[in-house]
């Protein structure tokens, strides 16, 4: 634990509900607030304080976090009607650990900057088990000074931490991240589903390939469970949908064209629209599997 | 070395050369075949024997391996006039270590069956670098009785040797790998575009990336060097380009459709276009920069 003591905490999700909890367990003071109730209820009961409103929380504590779905609710908690802005003294800091577009994060540090409200924005990557555990990766954006500040926090609730650079720095390194973490996704997820139809043993295939140039977390991780059918989250489709959405805004905002990503968000959109939202981000190999007519299976003998 | 003596290579290129030269090293009497003389020359001057066709080769030899650069320089040099297939002898085994159609690989194994000559595709990944440390992955389709006789054949060129399946496995397999590296390596380069363009540290988007879902050999390996523009090769962007044409009409033979690795080969395409055929895979990057007005550096205080 650094200087700061108590920490307000608005997002308590599959990925905020953990967090929140890390934090307490390190000794920190937590006010909290969630739109549903049952959340809030057990981190009450657990030790927390419950404010009302986001503003309510600011008013309490020297640290804001805020862990929630998309650009437009860290907008509405920060700036909107009984949000942060409203409640916040000067040198308070804001730490947005959503993963929300790079350009609303700059936004919503300048309009906090005019109060003289600090601010980072933190997204992170890891899961609900990253969240759970502790080790999350964390790619900060924001004053190194204030990281500096808030860097104990991180560490109740993160491993690899990286401050990336200035305001929205780290929503652009997430970007980073789901281009890759995407775009590797569906390229494993096709060589399988070409690797089935073509007859191969796909688990050797697997094992042949995973080493060299096509090494990756995508292959290593998800392919075997892909193998054993073990298609739920993990980190839900409909998410990387959400993200992958971001990826495409940032890319129209810094004008970047993004063909290879542009194509894996069309994926994920057929996966939303036939229902799989709520399954791992490696079931794209459904959609795929779908338009080859061909299922990726454990073991086959041989190549016809 | 085991029961297999002579040997006979053909196709004495970048890969090819230092291939047979560590079939020397380990002992093997080494018959060569080469469109140009240099290579054979030099071959010679380390002892081999020189053939003035691949039928002389095949006559000389108990395994022929070929290791050209395309499906149709391969049909020709087994079936062709003057070709293995014309001086083969029953028990004759062919290696095919090139990169080429799957589907070519199961008719050239099945013309040479008819006249009990025995087939492996095994095509490899690894580099030029990898053929000369004799690291190569070396991804073997075709008889398992066979495999094994040629295993100590393999031993002396490579590392990460698997028998993957029956003919026309070793293809499928490499097949996969080129789906994955090669779509590894563009979403990466665009993650790398997007970052710069975005004003971000580029190194740093790399260091906080690289351990978690998007990691992968083209972030640790090759995205390191385009920020010091290091874009020799490596493995040639024309070969991926040839390569990528293999996998898609694999995917047009086992009706697969590939959408991503679809993207993917028609950077490769704005590569051949740009006259950037002799650069490294990972020069893809240029492309995306020329799309987005932007170039990759390595370092960069802040974002915008």
């Amino acid at each position: 634990m650094g200087l700061v003591k108590r920490v307000g905490f608005i997002g308590l999700g599959l990925m905020g509900k953990p967090m929140a909890r890390n934090l307490m367990r390190a000794g920190y003071s937590l006010t909290v607030h969630n739109r549903s109730r049952a959340a809030v209820d057990e981190l009450v009961s657990d030790g927390a304080t419950s404010a009302g409103s986001p503003k309510a929380v600011a008013e309490q504590v020297e640290v804001v976090i805020t862990c929630l779905p998309d650009s437009p609710d860290v907008e509405l908690v920060v700036l909107g009607p009984g949000g942060i802005l409203e409640g916040g003294r000067p040198g308070l800091t804001v730490i947005d650990m959503s993963t929300i577009a790079p350009a609303v994060a700059v936004r919503l540090a300048d309009e906090l900057a005019k109060r003289n409200i600090r601010w980072l924005d933190a997204p992170v990557s890891g899961g609900d088990v990253g969240a759970q555990q502790a080790t999350l990766s964390i790619m900060v954006g924001g004053d190194v000074a204030v990281f500096q500040d808030c860097l104990a926090l991180f560490q109740a609730m993160g491993k690899n931490i990286v401050h990336v650079g200035g305001n929205g720095a780290g929503q652009v390194t997430k970007v980073c991240n789901q281009i890759v973490a995407a775009g590797t996704m569906a390229a494993m997820a096709e060589a399988l589903v070409l690797a089935a139809k073509a007859g191969a043993d796909v688990s050797r295939v697997i094992e042949a390939i995973r080493g060299g140039a096509a090494r990756c977390w995508a292959l290593e991780v998800r392919a075997p469970q892909i193998l054993r059918r073990e298609l739920a989250p993990g980190f839900k489709a409909h998410m990387q949908y959400k993200d992958l959405n971001i990826v495409l805004d940032a890319g129209k905002t810094y004008q970047v064209p993004l063909p290879v990503t542009g194509t894996v968000r069309e994926l994920y959109t057929a996966m939303m629209a036939a229902g799989r939202g709520e399954l791992d981000t490696s079931a794209v190999v459904t959609v795929l599997e779908d338009l080859a007519r061909v299922q990726v299976r454990g073991k086959e003998d041989n190549i016809t």
